[in-house]
């Protein structure tokens, strides 16, 4: 067992309409439009420079609220357990969430962006670009993903989201 | 500016040919068949159930040899400086890694995977599995690495790495 703790710092917080976690739709693909924004510290603004080319963004952040760990799960698109490893859910031994969503535009250190289904006020930790050549790729299988019809996914993957509630 | 301090632990080290930095490819997508291995801590194992049915997984890791913070930066592919929110370069304010790649098999707590562009020892933080409707999207701009050419892109990414070295 490795004790070595690797120590992460927000460098800005993420605001969206959501502030209620059984009503975030489970990913950004089912969030569509709903609009966000990212307040970077002021001290990286420079580190921003040429992200406003690109259509979409990862953003990394700390799931907060997360209290516990799960080595196991039953996910909300699955009826059958599994390892958090091949999930997306929070309650992982390390509490990284990742989201892949829309970059609108760049105002200053304010990032706008769309999709967003991360709740509202999570510290981020890192942006990295989208880039084709590098994260798309094809001739992919998805495990249990791939036995989750497409429709069952969309309806189970809004979870709890009105969008009148926001 | 926020002052707190999110732990992360190593969960496993994940093993690659990749012994000098300036000889790893600065991709998978430019590791075509490069084998390495991810030892996951035995108290991990049980997160692992159903990710073998996934053709790839994210890796996420700590970049630990990087010792300094630059916020902007030429990468290797371009030859302007862009922020380092606009790249995938290690010397990021917080020094989170992250690689897609195939996985092969998985044995106990022993994960084989191909196109690895790690640093061999490297600490591993997370994985999730890559997933085609949530990861992939179409209508992508990707900025100034739309600018390079695919030739380019191809031979500046693979660096000094020369198969018959490893």
């Amino acid at each position: 067992m490795n004790d070595e703790i690797f120590s992460f710092r927000s460098i800005g917080t993420i605001y969206s309409p959501h502030n209620k976690i059984s009503s975030i739709p489970i990913q950004p693909v089912f969030c569509n439009d709903i609009k966000g924004s990212i307040v970077l510290e002021t001290e990286y603004k420079d580190a921003l420079r040429g992200l406003e080319g690109f259509s979409h963004i990862y953003l990394f952040y700390y799931f907060h609220k997360s209290r516990k760990v799960c080595l196991r799960l039953k996910p909300y698109l699955s009826d059958q357990e599994q390892g958090i490893f091949a999930s997306r859910a929070p309650h992982r031994p390390n509490k990284l969430g990742m989201s892949l969503v829309r970059l609108v535009s760049i105002e200053d250190n304010i990032l706008h962006v769309m999709d967003i289904d991360i709740l509202n006020g999570t510290p981020l930790l890192d942006i990295k670009p989208y880039i084709q050549r590098f994260d798309s790729r094809d001739n992919v299988r998805s495990g249990w993903q791939d036995t989750i019809p497409e429709d069952i996914a969309v309806s189970r993957g809004v979870r709890e989201y009105k969008a009148e509630e926001m």
